[in-house]
């Protein structure tokens, strides 16, 4: 085959992947990591109810699961109040993400997001030819008036808001959202990417029906619910949005023994409250790590803590391939100034025994 | 939101569903299927040691999966003596499909397939705005000569051959696959969707290397290896083709699970065998109930038989509302004159006695 037969756009794209997986960085260290604790993954796990509901599945695994995921939906919508119409299912929030940038962004089509938020966003507009326009962090935290502002000076389509965000942990609140939202042009989707928003306090839910046109929400399993592996995510939004979803997505793609699991764990509200809690010692240990070697953890309403290592970028990359040496899996934000951060993902008591153990010796390694 | 936000491509396409699943015709009808026979699921089940590795890998799904899917590369590439370069994993055969044509086909490329061949690779197409070109089957069988002159009258870009075939059962000899392929335009790529070739006499295959650029082979643990629920296919081709998959594929989307399962399943070849003799012997079933009613069965190198009722589609159709309204799922081909079959996936003995005491009755009241 020649190469003129793919299509422009994509003779245009780099063959790429947004984040090098720890099994990769393994791979080619020649052995494991002590601490897996740089892909905000949850180490607390799922729900036991979830891990026997995915078990009781497994020998279901020759069906195909359910394409309109009729279970899960009804169950999700319970949750939130709302209708199943305005939940979609999808093979995580990376896969809805690039459904929704294919039914919104062409070529040349504005897009608008923070400098260094999530790269797998831009991946998938810059996969359909969109034209990304970044904003600078505020205070290590997304800006939504400067967001809309950019969104109506671009004629943006899409506008990117995390919240809690990721890399930085921080999150703001969602009356400050719609107040901002006051701004946002009226053909302007703001795309609210919410994987972390079960460990945030309340305020920062966004005071607007889930079913308000102007938004789309995105949620995980992956975090919270610890179950990364399971690729299930979900939008919520308008009811015309989300039947969209029904154009372009891979309608057999969800997995059955992760929307089994899915639904088991969405009924434990319990093992939800623990570990929750757990991911709430875990970062004030991650914090109180920070601060004995002398840095600043920032304030986090993740799964994770960034730490401030109190220079740049350099010496953050420097403190950190220190850390992978020893074995411990961490990762960090891409740009400037969020770059003098190293980013550590909440951790078992081990896991953060080798963190703090690891972080003397990288840090007296970077200042030497 | 305002419609017009969409692009003009998404404002063009139907919600749709390609299949509407067995669980839905469930809730529709208010009870369940006494024998789930529609979708060429394999009911015989996955290599136990599939099951075992996949519950044995269930504490590890808070952790996100290897999104390079090496080691279930590595070991499809020992299986096929090529390199794991040559290799793609994806969210089943209908993921890779929407890959390929996404970095394949824009708007009115031309692509060719067979009239009644696979409804989601018309779904991509459709999606990513090519013009789609169909030819007739020949005796129930797709024609690659037919399709390749198609390819080069039309200027196509891709051409579908589904080796064997779905709906209709059919193979054709590899050999004459590649003769037809000197016909084949230089800058048309073939793609070969092998989801049934496990179940297909050896001369099914085409004797080409794995790396020839002209063609891309699809593979799926679906059929065979009866892993449907876990979505785990892949691609076999060029290693730059291969290579250009990483430009818009979801990195991490295939389940962790899954992986683990595949490729525990990929090194029983002994189940593998029992299960393509359950099948053979399920085939032979089908054909006898068929031919007991009077009805033609096809030859079938698939894990379902297509089942000639005699009449137009009709008739068929009623056919298989009168089999469903008895609680046996089966499906039928879309296009006249395929559409005088139903088409009836291998099953157990429970299922196919269902399925022999249901026919009578709805063909009965067909004719009636």
């Amino acid at each position: 085959m020649t190469a003129p037969l793919y299509t422009p756009l994509a003779q245009s794209l780099p063959a790429t992947v947004p984040f090098v997986g720890p099994e990769a960085q393994e791979r080619a260290r020649g052995s494991a990591f002590v601490a897996r604790i740089g892909a905000n993954e949850n180490v607390f796990g799922p729900s036991p109810r979830a891990l026997e509901a995915m078990r009781l599945a497994l020998p279901e695994v020759w069906c195909y699961a359910d394409p309109e995921s009729h279970d899960l939906r009804a169950a999700l919508a319970a949750h939130h109040g709302v209708t199943p119409e305005q939940i979609t299912v999808g093979e995580g929030i990376d896969g809805l993400l690039g459904s929704l940038v294919r039914l919104l962004i062409g070529p040349g089509d504005a897009v608008v997001t923070s400098d260094g938020a999530y790269p797998t966003f831009n991946y998938h507009v810059a996969g359909f030819g969109g034209e990304l326009h970044k904003v600078p962090y505020t205070d290590d935290a997304e800006d939504p008036r400067a967001l809309f502002t950019k969104a109506r000076e671009t004629d943006a389509k899409l506008v990117y808001i995390a919240n809690p965000d990721n890399p930085m942990g921080s999150w703001i609140e969602g009356a400050d959202i719609l107040r901002a939202m006051e701004d946002l042009p009226e053909d302007t989707l703001l795309v609210l990417d919410e994987a972390y928003i079960e460990c945030a306090p309340e305020a920062a839910a966004l005071p607007l029906p889930h079913d308000d046109p102007r938004v789309i929400r995105m949620r995980t399993f992956s975090k919270a619910y610890a179950m990364a592996g399971q690729r299930i995510g979900y939008a919520l939004g308008h009811e015309d949005l989300i039947t969209a979803f029904n154009k372009v997505r891979n309608h057999f793609g969800v997995n059955r023994i992760g929307q089994a699991g899915a639904l088991a764990a969405l009924q434990d509200a319990e093992w939800l409250a623990h570990v929750i809690a757990e991911i709430d010692a875990s970062r004030g240990r991650i914090a109180q790590i920070a601060r004995d070697n002398g840095l600043e953890p920032l304030p986090s309403a993740t799964n994770f803590v960034a730490i401030d290592c109190g220079a740049d970028g350099t010496f953050a990359k420097t403190v950190l391939d220190g850390l992978i040496r020893r074995g411990i899996f961490v990762r960090m934000p891409f740009v400037a100034p969020q770059n003098r951060c190293i980013r550590v993902s909440c951790g078992t008591q081990a896991d953060l025994d080798a963190f703090a153990e690891a972080l003397p010796g990288a840090l007296a390694e970077a200042r030497g």
